[in-house]
């Protein structure tokens, strides 16, 4: 009772300070309900403070072990039982103890998709080099790298114990430290509050922060031996080399630059069937040259094989390209038709009669009229006045028939030849089980059902991919089946690995891929990717109660397409390691307009 | 395809005729997700009708069977796996199928926990007695009683296949069966609706349903051979068995029928201390003779190792009712001195003026005003003018602390002799594991976390208790340790029997027993309950997301008892097999004001 009231007080006490995030040291052994109940009830008080709890980077690949085994093995079992006991509450976070040993890689990732605020470094932790200046291990390189990549904070605690060659005192007291002593200062200020339980004792003065991706420039001067200064900061070496470690690193591509901002941001997926697109977004994906390329490929081929060399001035191909917006794939159609010297009669038709205004003066700024006939018109009604040779459409979803492409292509299939060519010819659907407690917090932030019934687009990165993602649904075009209908079910089985641990599933990343022509392919599954392609994220099927699996236990799904006289949804659920319900029934709460 | 359109025409057919409910076939295999779908779509669309799943009364006892195996070992597995995934729908019930052989007792106990609306026993199941007439064997005599105490209609099915002996032909012919056919019809409009996969066809004229408790009066009339008929019924002698059975069974005490429409009932706990009674609340518990009486042996008892026999004339013993209510503690300390030969000097402390009022006529009426003191006061802030031999109080809630006595006894011990005497001197509250799905539904259909979090009083009737209860929290007093805080913390792990198989926790009920003097003991705790007392149902603490244990994990639960300012409260969690949230942190949902 009398640590409890400390502990209150001390978080009282940094609350009012307004300070951004207070350090709480790791729970002992395996039960820590009442340390919980404790934290948990300080949750509910504090207002914009977080809750660091320190969390050892642990655990025993012993698969011989003991299950009923007391012993801890596993820290991230710790974290979870904690962070399930305080019900995912969105302001308790994590700060990683790194020791001397890493866990395997598989168990490492899982940290990625939690809420891992700071990475705590002893001096212990760190080698000598040849020099006698510290530096890390190859794999606690790469782990921050991986940190810094994900906004972790690196946090240098301990003793100095690498003993300095000589000389270099004398170059710590050219340096201005003051400055960065201030630095230090406003750091521990902004970053890492008060500490309970004589941290703050114990590690006076031996605080060290960087934020990564902030403080680049000012490293940068701090290292600049033109700084001159009194004293050295005693884990100045530990900084420098973790800073080295930052500049090292390759800086981003443009696209994931431009991607910042996006990164783990939920947002809504289109529904271009059922509303009608804004210039601003046809704007954003005609820029993606990726993407028309490997279309203009795809058409390339079939307009040869379609028409032999031989026959290229006699025989003109009608391509009809639906779904034309304001005119992206008529342009990569005609391309193709001059690249490979097929004649080319277009009809491209749109049902968004403001994207038809564009594609008009696009027509007539072009010189196209002989060869373009526009049609403003839905695919799935219009009565075209000939047949196709070949159907050129992008109707992709990031799910790939999450857009309502198989229900647009069946009625466009009408006036395509028996023997013609649909491009995209086939696309797949693919999930896989992610960490993603990000993403999980600000779903559950709207405190009802229906945002975890619904689908999301999103950027995803601050996630753990559990295991390989596996397909779901396939549509081919044309379908020349004698079942019609674009209902599917899938059960899939996930198996992770066991050297992993014990993993906590959010819910499920999904992508897609779709064979254009041949082995053309287009799409944003993680293995088989389209490189520099943007036009979409991957989507997110949340979990209303996420889902522990433990090692040796798989994760059975279930998905379901379902078609009514209106609307088109998802359904999903998980039956083991336990049966959740089943979400999204009857579409209730997400769907997609026909 | 073709399946769940038929079962969704059906079901809407059912629902248009207005039925009861619609008895669906039983989930095929272990796997179920696409039929429990599909089901689930129907239930969030359909009105008042239930859905009666059949589920076969199957369990093998087989502990070393490998546990990855596909086999259905436990068909209670099934219907968990079903009402998961349909989300605990309070439409979805059970219709058993009742086999020859029956699963252990245990195991058979988990579904008094659950919406069984019907148990349907095949013909194939009866055995024959002597006469060649239909009968059950032991065992399912005892679960047929049981079924009838939770209003589970017994439907009987099959073919006739007892051969009756001669001459009951004849005895048949009198009866005037068109009024029993007339009524069997009407049940099966009633009750049992139509079917889905030719469930209909196969037993179209075998139906005979019977709701327990409703139709003894209809059922004896039709066992009096006075009702002449033309036609018996097929299956009248497996209904006459099942009637005599019903017939057989005891009547229900006069207390558990009084309590009946109590059953399953939430109500929220009293606050005695922060909201005055009304005088029908004293009433009621004041009719309560079996608990003054243990009052009354407690103070005797009390009385007697104060004062010894040879000088009872002498010595006056000062007692003092705390929290007096309108006085039935007061006659009961005057009976105990009238039957002991002590004299007494009481000071009745009572803090709802209203009560002060009858407190004060029936003093008067009774001509006690010589030994009896009124104060009227709150008995924390009392300053008594004498001290205390003997304090009697009753300020005990269902789960024994629950009405803040420990608070209040705090309180008022001021005013207690060093050596004096509590009665109560010591309380303990117990919890104990249980089933209880109409419970669990009830707080659900509230659709807020403010019910989860909410302990009720409830006449527990349909429920499974998993495992023996176990103390919590215990009480003493008059309390002379140094620490004289009343918060507590108790972690317990419960162990279901393993026979039992797997099971559902949906929550806890809780009891308390107190020792009130000596040997003097009262309670409510099952196995040790004090015989026809009633001012106490359970208490029943529910489980937000409810947890299903199996065989060989272990249940571990962790109660706090909270103190504030101005309130008291409880927190609970499980941590085992899998942590939940920590529920009702800083009493945010339910709390007991001070």
């Amino acid at each position: 009772m009398d640590s409890e009231t400390t502990l209150k007080q001390e978080v009282a006490w940094a609350s009012h300070l307004s300070l951004q995030a207070c350090l709480l040291p790791a729970p002992k052994g395996t039960s820590c309900a009442n340390y919980a109940r404790c934290v948990n009830q300080i949750l509910l008080g504090v207002n914009n403070m977080q809750l660091w709890l320190r969390i050892p980077l642990l655990k025993t690949d012993d698969d011989s072990m003991d299950i009923n085994s007391n012993s801890l093995v596993d820290s991230w079992e710790l974290w979870n039982s904690f962070r399930m006991l305080c019900e995912h509450h969105s302001q308790l976070s994590i700060a990683l103890d790194v020791l001397s040993s890493l866990p395997s890689a598989n168990s490492l990732g899982r940290w990625f998709g939690e809420s891992v605020r700071a990475a705590i470094i002893d001096t212990d932790s760190f080698l000598t080099n040849a020099r006698g200046y510290p530096c890390l291990s190859k794999r606690h390189q790469k782990l921050i790298t991986e940190f810094f990549n994900h906004s972790v904070q690196i946090v240098i605690s301990g003793k100095p114990v690498h003993g300095l060659p000589k000389g270099s005192a004398d170059l710590a007291a050219n340096n201005n430290d003051s400055n960065f002593d201030d630095w230090v200062l406003q750091k521990v200020k902004d970053c890492v509050g008060i500490s309970c339980e004589g941290f703050e004792e114990e590690n006076k003065a031996l605080f060290t922060a960087i934020e990564a991706s902030h403080y680049k420039d000012k490293l940068a001067s701090f290292s600049n031996p033109a700084n001159k200064g009194v004293h050295r900061h005693p884990l100045r070496s530990y900084l420098d080399y973790v800073g080295y470690l930052y500049q090292r690193m390759d800086p981003l591509p443009e696209q994931e630059r431009f991607e910042l901002g996006y990164r783990d941001f939920l947002q809504s997926p289109l529904q271009p069937l059922m509303d009608n697109l804004e210039a601003q977004t046809y704007e954003t994906f005609e820029k993606d040259a990726v993407k028309y390329i490997q279309y203009q490929r795809a058409i390339c081929k079939a307009l040869q094989d379609r028409v032999p060399d031989g026959k290229a001035l006699m025989i003109t191909t009608v391509l009809m390209v639906v779904g034309a917006g304001r005119g992206p794939l008529v342009r990569a159609s005609l391309q193709a038709a001059e690249e490979t010297g097929r004649k080319l009669k277009i009809y491209a038709v749109e049902k968004n009669p403001n994207a038809v205004v564009t594609l008009h003066s696009l027509v007539k700024l072009e010189g196209w009229e002989n060869i373009v006939t526009i049609v403003s018109s839905d695919m799935r009604y219009w009565d075209a006045p000939e047949k196709a040779d070949i159907l050129v459409s992008e109707l992709l979803g990031s799910f790939g028939d999450n857009e309502l492409s198989p229900e647009c292509l069946d009625g466009a299939q009408r006036f395509l030849k028996d023997d013609g060519i649909s491009i995209p010819s086939s696309y797949t659907s693919f999930i896989q089980p992610i960490t993603a407690s990000k993403l999980y917090n600000d779903v559950k932030s709207h405190k009802d059902v229906v945002h975890f019934e619904t689908a999301y687009v999103v950027k995803l990165h601050n996630v753990a991919r559990l295991a390989p993602s596996q397909p779901v649904f396939t549509f081919t075009h044309p379908n020349r089946s004698t079942n019609k209908s674009n209902q599917r079910y899938m059960k899939l089985q996930f198996d992770i690995p066991s050297e992993t641990g014990s993993s906590m599933v959010h819910g499920f990343a999904g992508y897609f891929d779709a064979k254009l022509y041949k082995d053309i392919h287009l799409g944003i599954e993680p293995t088989t990717a389209t490189p520099n392609m943007f036009s979409w994220f991957s989507i997110f099927f949340p979990l209303r109660t996420p889902v522990v699996v433990h090692p040796g236990s798989s994760l059975e799904v279930h998905f379901w397409r379902c078609c009514g006289p209106a609307k088109v949804w998802y359904e999903w659920c998980i039956t083991s390691p336990s049966p959740s319900s089943i979400q999204n029934s009857n579409g209730r709460s997400y769907w997609v307009g026909l």
